[in-house]
């Protein structure tokens, strides 16, 4: 007999697009800029260090650039403006989001069907209110789940506590047993869904946690959303919006 | 006999690109991202309780599009999210300074000829660093006024108060008497500047203050900047760097 599949929710970031390939970028553009208004360090040098501040003081951090900035010697400076240099690096890097921002092609895919199915979508993310509804929004995806779409800094729990996903799948007044939790990380995503409960895939796309061990196993284990969406398609009884 | 001249400095919005074209055009694409989003407001309406909001909170305020919507009645909301009602209007609101952020093409004239003869110039602006400064990247008119660009915030002191300008002479290491101000505001650009004995500039192609009147006369009143090339090459000896 086939399970019965009320909604799917989806991780975000590493899931539905590549956050790892898109943060490179926009920090190599904003050390570029800095380069380019005259800072005389090399690009690769700057790249590296900044992955070192953004991972001592985390993404959400607001000045990584100052912190950057103050690790290397005064005599780097001596001519330049440091205001100017924190101020084309963050212009270098918004400006990548306008211009590079792009989800993974066979996520859009299977979001696609699902929701010509009218399967009830939804995202489950960590992160900030703002910026992850930024995320949403210039991906072209934020019209697929809205208005389900939940953030750890809006519902005051985050990953890895069980209570994000169960709050979510209150929000859409269906029970955890009946709902999939697709997510690359075993630790913040697949645990946590299994206690619950839930229908759990790992996706392998992004890579980034392929090493992470988790305490318990997805019950599905994806290459990528073509892959789930036969899964989906063979052994799931899909509940669909009125 | 010609006036020596050291310097001449300039006020940043309105005097060197239109503030009040951009943010109107910045402002109007956000709220109509929020229609676009499906806010059943018309589009002027929502524009105009914007400006609303803007001159009570100020245009430094985080938070315009949280206070526009609280404005609404809740009945406008039912379908609606309203995180990301804001977020697709910051999102819009920022992409029109990518796309739009343009400079007044007689002001970019006058400065390159100035550049161009080896004049100091800088920059004497009230308003936020970071914001001043992205504005003259954007603006691509940072290389003209580096390293001499005097922001209120970073300085500690703002318009009209004479210490700012003061301040701005001492950093160039010149006396106020022999520094030319370019600015549109009588009260805030022209009054100041004249206690210092500085010679100053009202430029009227903004437009924007032209009804105010300040306590004193600008030794000149110009339409906009060839005129004042011209004034600055038959009236003025300039002093050049070296």
């Amino acid at each position: 007999m086939k399970k019965k599949l009320h909604a799917v929710l989806f991780d975000l970031d590493e899931t539905l697009f590549s956050t790892s390939d898109f943060t490179r970028l926009a920090r190599f553009n904003a050390v570029q800029a800095m380069v380019d208004l005259g800072l005389d360090i090399p690009v690769q040098t700057l790249f590296d260090e900044l992955q070192e501040v953004v991972s001592e003081f985390s993404s959400n951090y607001n000045y990584h650039y100052n912190k950057l900035l103050l690790r290397f010697p005064e005599k780097y400076f001596t001519s330049l403006n440091k205001t100017a240099l924190i101020t084309t690096a963050i212009i270098a890097y918004h400006d990548t989001k306008y211009k590079y921002l792009t989800p993974f092609p066979d996520a859009v895919n299977f979001i696609e069907k699902m929701h010509k199915k009218n399967a009830y979508l939804g995202v489950v993310t960590a992160g900030l209110t703002i910026k992850q509804f930024e995320k949403l929004l210039r991906l072209d995806l934020y019209k697929y789940f809205d208005p389900h779409i939940y953030v750890s800094e809006e519902i005051g729990v985050s990953k890895p506590n069980v209570k994000l996903f169960e709050m979510s799948c209150m929000g859409m007044n269906i029970d955890p047993k009946f709902t999939m939790y697709v997510g690359d990380n075993p630790t913040m995503d697949i645990d946590p869904c299994n206690k619950l409960g839930m229908t759990t895939v790992l996706i392998k796309k992004g890579g980034k946690y392929l090493k992470v061990k988790g305490e318990t196993k997805a019950d599905y284990e994806c290459e990528d959303f073509s892959e789930l969406y036969k899964i989906v398609d063979q052994e799931f009884d899909l509940v669909v919006k009125s």
